[in-house]
């Protein structure tokens, strides 16, 4: 009954392409037994740099840091490892984290408030500081503009797969890169934490536009997906302009620019989720003619989040009464059901709260046996639309999270 | 790796004591190929009804019906059937439903709107009108006084175990009976729906006085029980008073009868939890010093909610790192994680904010290889306190709601 886990339609990246300004160096630590751990990011100076964050009260020690670097001066480094999140660590963790960055700052001759730090692993144990101190020269050293393709290799933790997509466009006759890597396979993996992703683009962006650039970008891609609901305490997403290119994003064309960063950052959410914890089916919950954005976000998490619809995803079953129950289930006060249609990809299921007349069993049964699946709930009670898009809940799920430290 | 589904302590009822004033019926309708699957109960002349039910907004036929039949007038009649809940059947379900009572009522001499029908099963399918036309006249002629083990067993879909329990006590010199039963397995199953349960007390209780105490029982036991955050279309718990006892319910007496009521509804919301789908852990979620009880609630029903949390649990790993995890990822906007402290029973895991001096591993597993568990949340802001109960989530949760139809 176990499968193998795989990702839904999903390949390694081709080919990272090199963002003129940024430098990467990827190394074993030891934190893991076996394998890279590692990543420095090196910016060029004059480089600006936007993140969003978890909002778990719980957030981990790295992120709290890195938040507060990020307020107080511009950046110059990332230092990223995987294997052990820093989570849970109270006051050591947080003078780890400080000491991290304080050892890039000496091998670099920066501040240590120019340098982020990020973790991903095990929570509740603390730093091998150790591990840190003898790998971090070695990273300074070995820093390379051409690394994106090992880098999300690097920090993925429980993914089996590396995730990452790169774009050109031209900006004013000028050609700018974007580069992104994500890692993640649940919110929060087994005992390990955690959505990472890094974009950088060589586009000259001013840092407040920036900042507003990401959290545009967030809202239709980070913040839209969800494999178990639970919200890891060091999830983040960092978005470099190291302005190389000479290309400048203004007014005129920062449509555009918006509109590539949420391509990439579409793909980069999506990968996680095609890739999320024992997931079997892609699914994209289409909540259309909503009162208002949140209320679609509401219904459409509610049925991304129902085990028993995420279960019936899994078993292929067109088990249409679920979808009405987590539709239903929600604390909208005046939702009226009478006026809700649904379907399962073209085939519609209820016409107005009544069963539709043309729907069998046998087309449902179609639809639901497909590895890519779009549940559309129309609600009819204004004009708000969203998307959200989740994985099934399959064995592989619970053996992942029950099993992983057996 | 797979289990066979078994109640977590927990044994079918002792013989359920007879309430005076009430007639029970339990036959094979056939809506089920092989077993009873219809229960009528009668109701001596003068017995008050209070019920409490779903709040999804596609909530069920009879649903609508009972509410609008318990506000119209006195109720003589239920009508409870299991194999078919008549949830999103359109106004066709409506209408079978009003037929159903209407059938009973011709059978009985009452009104229709005397009559409340229930049904819980499969969904999205018409209620098999010929099979109760047939069964309703052979359930009026046969209804008996001491029938509650005969109906616990009949009302149930794919719970594993009947669910029942009586108490008697002493009111104003006059001992009184209070008898329930109840079914469900997943607070929706399949493609079967619900949790329903039905108390009986020979007391004497004015109507208004009887809704007050099933809400307040409700809170204490039925609204602080998840197996896995979905909701019924059909859920429904009816409080009725036959008053044959001859003790009248006063303010003088009101918090004795509301304390048995109160460990009734408990008793049977946490038989539920005990035969949830797959549950393998009875597991308490004991929130203390919240700011108010909306937030002890929120926190409470994060941790029961969260998947990650359920696997580990199923998994008995002490992986507290989760428990964090879910307790933080609430929005409650001002929460400071310096002051929380967490215990796995009466190993402290988290000392305001910091990992606890003496725990250890093998403490934390101590805990967790218990089949009854008890999280405890100390959020030193406030006086509220709340208690929640749930299971986990098992491979058997999965194959159950994966493998129903197939």
């Amino acid at each position: 009954m176990l499968q193998l886990a795989m990702p839904v339609n999903l390949a390694p990246p081709d080919k990272l392409l090199p963002v003129p300004g940024t430098y990467l160096a990827c190394l074993a630590a030891g934190i893991y037994k076996d394998r890279r751990d590692l990543v420095l990011i090196g910016l060029a100076e004059g480089s600006t740099v936007a993140g969003v964050f978890t909002k778990n009260a719980f957030c981990a020690a790295p992120v709290t840091l890195c938040k507060a670097h990020l307020q107080e001066t511009g950046s110059r480094y990332l230092l990223i490892n995987a294997g052990n999140a820093n989570a849970g660590t109270g006051s050591q963790g947080m003078d780890n984290a400080r000491l991290c960055c304080q050892m890039v700052a000496e091998q670099t001759a920066c501040e240590a408030n120019q340098v982020l730090p990020f973790s991903t692993g095990v929570i509740g144990e603390q730093l091998p500081m150790d591990k840190f101190e003898a790998a971090i020269p070695q990273a300074a050293t070995s820093l390379s503009a051409d690394n994106w393709n090992d880098a999300a290799e690097t920090i993925i933790t429980t993914d089996t797969i590396a995730k990452g997509i790169s774009k050109q466009m031209n900006i004013g006759g000028q050609t700018i890169t974007i580069t992104g890597i994500s890692k993640g396979s649940g919110m929060i993996n087994p005992n390990m934490a955690t959505m990472l992703a890094y974009v950088a683009t060589d586009a000259k962006v001013e840092s407040k536009l920036l900042q507003n650039v990401i959290e545009q970008a967030t809202d239709m891609s980070f913040n839209a997906i969800t494999v178990d609901s639970d919200t890891s305490t060091n999830d983040s997403l960092i978005l470099m302009a190291t302005g190389q290119s000479g290309a400048m994003i203004t007014d005129s064309n920062i449509a555009e620019f918006q509109q590539a960063i949420n391509e990439v950052c579409l793909h980069l959410a999506q990968a996680i989720i095609r890739d999320g914890e024992g997931a079997t089916k892609f699914v994209t919950i289409d909540v259309t003619e909503a009162k208002d954005e949140a209320e679609a976000k509401t219904i459409a998490y509610s049925v991304a989040h129902s085990p028993l619809v995420k279960t019936a995803l899994f078993a292929s079953d067109p088990n249409w009464g679920r979808l009405l129950m987590a539709v239903g289930k929600t604390d909208i006060v005046d939702l009226d059901v009478n006026k809700i249609s649904l379907w399962l990809g073209k085939t519609q299921l209820l016409e107005s709260g009544e069963p539709a007349a043309n729907y069998t069993e046998a087309l449902g049964q179609l639809e639901m046996a497909k590895e890519e699946i779009t549940i559309r709930i129309n609600l009819a009670r204004g004009s708000a639309n969203t998307k959200v898009w989740t994985s099934d809940l399959s064995h592989e799920y619970v053996r992942i999270n029950a099993e992983y430290r057996s």
